[in-house]
């Protein structure tokens, strides 16, 4: 492994300073930003200050003085940009699952409304493969409302593609399409996608899990009608952290949504008994906003302040253009079956090998000091978070992957073990 | 005033221990834990221990490692006793408004199930003076299954109380019922209420947002089918903390719910498309758990260790029967109307009082360091937290109260101003 020429690459590598915003724990390569992000050292500060010097020192008066009131707002505000929205249609607020049944209760509405005087169509369509919440959601939400109003359609991933017409009908009322596959790391050509959808009256929605921090998103530009996405992935606003949910602006006058809780109100201390929306994109808000969570995720943001996503890309790419050569060079690349695109362009922010034996390897290399996953059945996950993993950290992974390939010690008793992961 | 008496009373609480392990802000008289409840030194050395020593050094390894997996139920079992609930009943997660709509639905689909091959009910019955979210969530559900399915019926407290069997009828499927009025302080008879649901086949939703950690609650003892409720109240659980939803054990195998997000999966990790509900309580859950959020709840309630509940109800009907005592003493009383119960049993751990002026009286208040809170139209707000509060704290709120209704000083311009309050 030539670490001289990953040094010279760390150097020239403009993004290079953002690292030390982070907490790197101790000689560790961590390659897992796609599934939790690392903290840094502002969000640390953040909530250390939301905690004792706000709650504890302001109480309830914080609600104001600290506004804390405002917080999805303003931590949507500062995620639109990283999204491609203009102002006033993003917020942060509940998990991603929950912002899901809003979204596509949202997009129905919207559809039935388009539709009027003919029998609404119902038909939700999404990838077999995408990432199980999405799809729970819909039938979460069909089990309520009936199969007539809200049915969810699976194609596969790559029929879709090559055929969109096919599986994007008249009958279609809502695409559901993430970005970047779960397991794959595929990207989809989600711009393509909408354009098909508006061509026959569907509304989409964009799950941009896998997309938001982690390369350049267009939802303006694309002509999106709802997103949402995660903060705790390439966003690093802490495990768990709050989502966010964006509403194109030409739809947030006709659309209501079910989970209308009192934040969502158009006048929400007024106390009023009958439930007017906000008219604004605070209509999708439900409950109280977690306030501790979500002050991690305003202060995580700001580790983007001066960032160019293309140049983040650009780095996103090189990282795993680089560990793919490696891999290569090292000769235990044909052990694996990289199930990720070939093309840079068509990939997220991670590469995905299927071993038989990738539970083991994956918890062999976190023995190591390298943080991957594994997700079922048996892939072994790498995800390059461009802020803070440097190209030397991707010869060090490499590097012991390929020795615990060399000596099979992926095959000791306590690697084989499995216990729940995430 | 007498200070000497009130600090024998401190002297002799056998509750005045709890008090040190809350960060008091200084020179303060909290009374506002019913709105948001203190910060322990635990909760904040925890919150930092979660950030910097888990999430910060061990990044994803933490969710197996710290068992944050499992913090859904694990708060929920610790919260379990203080609402009377034998294990497996209890999960904490996102708000108490999306946690009714999971309990509306569910109770709905129970209802339906019981009334099979009959019209199935749709009332839901509840009081129009109870807490928006409450009756916004059920007019959410209803807007998209159908008033046929889900329709919000409105009765009057009072109404309801004196003749229970006018409103809970045959036709009423469900009833939701929060405890303690956030307005006034009154307490419902819940225990009474379920009885008369049950015997026409009604099931109940309790919601116990201002009831948790103020006095004992029996949810099995009453037979209630679900309830919900709030951590950041008399629990202590920090602004905007996640909340908890019940299910009655004998309902868990029938019941399902809409938000199927993938943690209430029988099988998370096995990123199946199709969704199983878990058999347990594990089905109320729904996206990824809010950890460091959840992680202070878990915190906050070990101050409730060794905590006697029937003792807890004691002191905290002592503190409010002592400030109507020491209102009256100071002459003052008679300028407000007291609009919680005049008999301590039938109160929360809260007085309420109807003043023109309640907005600038309880800005004045906030001024002179007792904190206390407004609730539109025109009421002034005292809540009494057993675990920090102290007899002498009533003293020197009610010395400051009549001091500000003497001097007039509330009609100053900045106490008349308003701005948005919580």
């Amino acid at each position: 492994m030539d670490f001289e020429k990953l040094a010279q690459l760390d150097a020239a590598d403009p993004l290079a300073h953002c690292r030390a915003q982070f907490v790197i724990p101790a000689d560790t390569v961590y390659l897992d930003g796609n599934s939790l992000g690392l903290l840094s050292h502002a969000t640390q500060a953040r909530v250390a200050e939301v905690t004792a010097g706000q709650w504890g020192q302001d109480g309830i008066k914080s609600w104001n003085k600290h506004q804390w009131v405002q917080l999805p707002q303003r931590v949507g505000e500062k995620l639109a940009p990283l999204i491609g929205a203009a102002p006033g249609q993003v917020v942060c607020c509940d998990s991603i699952s929950v912002n899901l049944f809003k979204a596509l209760s949202a997009a129905l509405s919207l559809v039935k409304q388009q539709d009027e005087g003919a029998r609404p169509r119902h038909q939700v369509l999404s990838t077999r493969d995408n990432f199980p919440t999405d799809l729970y959601m819909v039938q979460g939400l069909s089990s309520i409302v009936g199969s007539e109003r809200c049915e969810l359609q699976l194609a596969d991933e790559s029929e879709l593609l090559a055929n969109p017409q096919a599986f994007i009908t008249e009958q279609t009322a809502v695409v559901l399409i993430t970005e970047v596959n779960f397991r794959t790391g595929r990207r989809l050509p989600v711009a393509k996608l909408i354009e098909h959808a508006h061509r026959v009256g569907a509304r989409v929605i964009v799950d941009l899990a896998h997309s938001a921090g982690a390369m350049p998103v267009a939802l303006d530009a694309w002509q999106a009608d709802f997103a949402v996405g995660c903060t705790y992935k390439y966003l690093n606003g802490g495990p768990g952290a709050p989502a966010f949910i964006y509403v194109a602006k030409r739809h947030l006058p006709a659309i209501s949504q079910p989970l209308a809780g009192w934040f969502g109100h158009a006048n929400p201390f007024a106390f009023e008994a009958d439930y007017e929306a906000a008219p604004g994109i605070e209509k999708m808000l439900s409950g109280t906003p977690a306030v501790l969570a979500m002050a991690a995720v305003d202060a995580a943001l700001d580790s983007f302040t001066g960032v160019d996503l293309q140049q983040l890309r650009a780095k996103s790419v090189q990282l795993s253009e680089l560990f793919l050569d490696l891999l290569e060079s090292t000769g235990c690349a044909n052990e694996f079956r990289c199930i990720s695109p070939a093309q840079s362009h068509e990939r997220g922010s991670q590469l995905s090998f299927a071993h038989d034996d990738a539970y083991a390897i994956c918890q062999a290399l976190i023995d190591a000091k390298i943080i991957a996953d594994f997700r079922a059945p048996n892939y072994l996950r790498v995800g390059f978070t461009p802020l803070y993993t440097r190209f030397t950290d991707i010869g060090l992974a490499v590097e012991r992957l390929a020795q615990i390939m060399a000596d099979k010690s992926y095959l000791a008793p306590q690697f084989q073990q499995r216990h729940k992961v995430t």
